[in-house]
């Protein structure tokens, strides 16, 4: 019988068949975590299996990513507890403030076809768009990683995203997902494979696959998984790690749980509006909506081809008077790039505060609303509360969406005034 | 009889043969405050004059910078304060989140020879670089300046420091003002009026001298002034503003309370070790003392020139894995002019987090250290807890100080390894 993408991956890791349902046991390729959780994973190493030794340093990171810098003398202690752990454990790969968000550092740096990736955080899904079984784990699952480097998992059922046809203009892969969880729900594809495939994802670049993959979880993915092909290889050259490369792809009879047939050339900017990430509609049901921040950047939306979006936009045009940009690259190789094509240049003389690269905005923690503010964010989730402010209210979109709306202070559609 | 700098300018601002003791009213030519006082001085307004309408817009600025952007809900309402008073009033010159640290834009856009600018925070008197009287006050006199735009004051004694000779490598204009609190102690010049003159100030760039006069109110002056001379012009020239230049120096037979003859070729390298201003010693007897974290920025040490010989020390280099280097440009057009020259791009390769311009690390607002960290800074103030957490250690220094120390992970004499 074929076997879809995570099954193909499971199998292979587990040395067994693996079949929906089926309980097995694989080795982690890297697991990591970041200054949100790794502490209360050490902490459970610590109390649970009386250990405080890594099972591999090469194949456990630590990332600063959460509070970077971090705004608050707590936070500072948890990093400086983390950093204890990462010198005991000689652990080279420890990220510090401004490195970048984990799942960028950990794109760019160890993930690969056909690997499993664990990390304390639900958007380690990410990976997938490298086809690697990139899942998000609790912290006393990430301790025991941490300590053994294995880990068992349920093998999903697969839901299939055949997705063709060619984006209009200003709509991007983030309008995919946000298309995707309209139809199917938060919870439409709860602890399944969301497997991305068709001519619409071929044509994507890697950047803008990261994005659908980082995504699955807000759809309750375990995993967001695309085929391996040329561009994914390129990717990992770009990075040093061609040799890491191998194409992986979904057999053409494998089994599926469901399927779900999108026209890309029919889709529109969406926005997620509060406080559902299934809370979409199309950018025009919102258009002239006052706001008073914009964000741009995130582990969704905050790479290389995200920044030189932004920056064509904002280019030689200020930030509306009544709101405020903020931008932060996903990570410091990112953050260089765009620098070297001028993007921050641009964002920061248009009015942009670029902060160094983090999580920041998306989770309140060095960047938190006021009351009664909106923000339009590019980010991957709208909960309440979820920028540090109760009485806010998230909306989630697109780059060009953010772009454009930070020059007229309001939600704008790129595709009226672009 | 001759007058000093200050009485030149108070006896023209205020009609009358200012003496010192003498009590005189002055019009203020620009009276500002922040996101951490501007909201007493707006409550002072309404709840003593019963009024929110400022005197004259354009002279009345408002700046987001002490939490830039904002963590937290609560400063993040405080500045929704602010805007909706700017708002009220018309007023042109609010300045945002990134824009950069109020002494510095001031600097750029308002000060003059001859000016009164008058400011809610103690370091206004950053303005004397540029022969303006620039002065701290209280949020309740901020409030009456805002409504009135005049203020009264008592005309201070001058106190004359005579700075001869040539300031050897790696000294700079830091390490002469924490010679001079050493010398007169951090009450030394309280309510005087600080003149910086002699050769050595002479020779200074207007970034040199706006650090001597940021931290006048470290030794208790009321202001810390400079002749205005043909550097001053073209710095306003730079900011398009050369038709505010006027030459204005103290007279040669001015009569000074009291003065310090220092030959500047026999200064150090110095830093002020915790927790006050004036415990300053030899950066000899700190060095290979380790460090968690240095700071390159601030309204001390945040300008142009102080992120060149950051960039030229840390080129090439890498930050040390057991440190963090966080820097902030002085403000946007400093951060602008730093990433044309390429500065910026060094710091960030070198392992810097660069945050949007704004106070950030040095009233540990938007960073706080962890408990036992030491950290070395190139601001004005090492008071306790000052960088968000009383059970850390801040040491003061120039910049070259700081960024070979970033290098080494410790307190590194910029002469011994440079």
């Amino acid at each position: 019988m074929g076997k879809t993408l995570a099954e193909k991956i499971l199998s292979e890791k587990s040395g067994t068949e693996a079949i929906p349902g089926d309980i097995v046991t694989v080795p982690v390729d890297f697991v990591f975590s970041h200054d949100g959780t790794m502490p209360l994973a050490i902490q459970q190493m610590e109390k649970e299996l009386g250990t405080r030794k890594v099972f591999d340093p090469l194949k456990v990171g630590g990332i600063c990513d959460h509070a970077s810098p971090s705004p608050s003398e707590q936070v500072s202690n948890v990093q400086i507890f983390m950093r204890k752990f990462a010198r005991e454990n000689n652990m080279p790969y420890f990220f510090e403030n401004g490195d970048g968000i984990c799942h960028q550092i950990v794109a760019e740096k160890f993930s690969a076809p056909g690997k499993i990736i664990i990390g304390g955080d639900s958007h380690t899904c990410t990976h997938g768009a490298l086809a690697a079984f990139g899942t998000g784990m609790g912290s006393t699952d990430v301790g025991a990683i941490m300590a053994y480097g294995t880990t068992w998992l349920r093998v999903p059922e697969s839901f299939k995203f055949q997705i063709d046809g060619e984006l209009p203009e200003h709509v991007t892969s983030k309008d995919v997902f946000l298309h995707i969880v309209k139809e199917i729900t938060a919870d439409g594809a709860t602890y399944m494979s969301m497997e991305f495939t068709g001519s619409t994802v071929k044509n994507m670049t890697v950047d803008s696959r990261l994005v659908m993959s980082n995504m699955a979880i807000e759809a309750g993915g375990k995993v967001g998984l695309c085929s391996s092909d040329e561009k994914v290889r390129q990717f990992l050259a770009k990075h040093g790690r061609e040799n890491e490369y191998k194409e992986l792809s979904a057999d053409k009879d494998a089994v599926y749980k469901d399927e779900l047939h999108i026209d890309a050339s029919k889709l529109v900017p969406y926005i997620a509006y509060p406080h559902r990430v299934d809370n979409v509609k199309p950018v025009t049901d919102f258009a002239g909506m006052e706001l008073q921040q914009v964000c741009i950047g995130s582990c969704t939306n905050g790479r290389l081809e995200d920044l030189k979006v932004a920056a064509e936009i904002l280019k030689g045009k200020k930030v509306h008077k009544d709101t405020r940009l903020v931008v932060y690259a996903a990570s410091r190789g990112v953050m260089m790039e765009a620098m070297k094509a001028g993007y921050i240049q641009t964002l920061i003389e248009a009015g942009a505060a670029v902060c160094p690269p983090g999580c920041g905005f998306c989770i309140g923690r060095t960047v938190a609303l006021g009351d009664g503010e909106k923000v339009l964010s590019t980010q991957n989730r709208n909960f309440k509360g979820r920028m540090g402010n109760n009485k806010s209210e998230i909306y989630l979109s697109n780059v060009p969406v953010a772009a454009v709306s930070a020059i007229y202070g309001k939600v704008t559609d790129p595709r009226e005034v672009l």
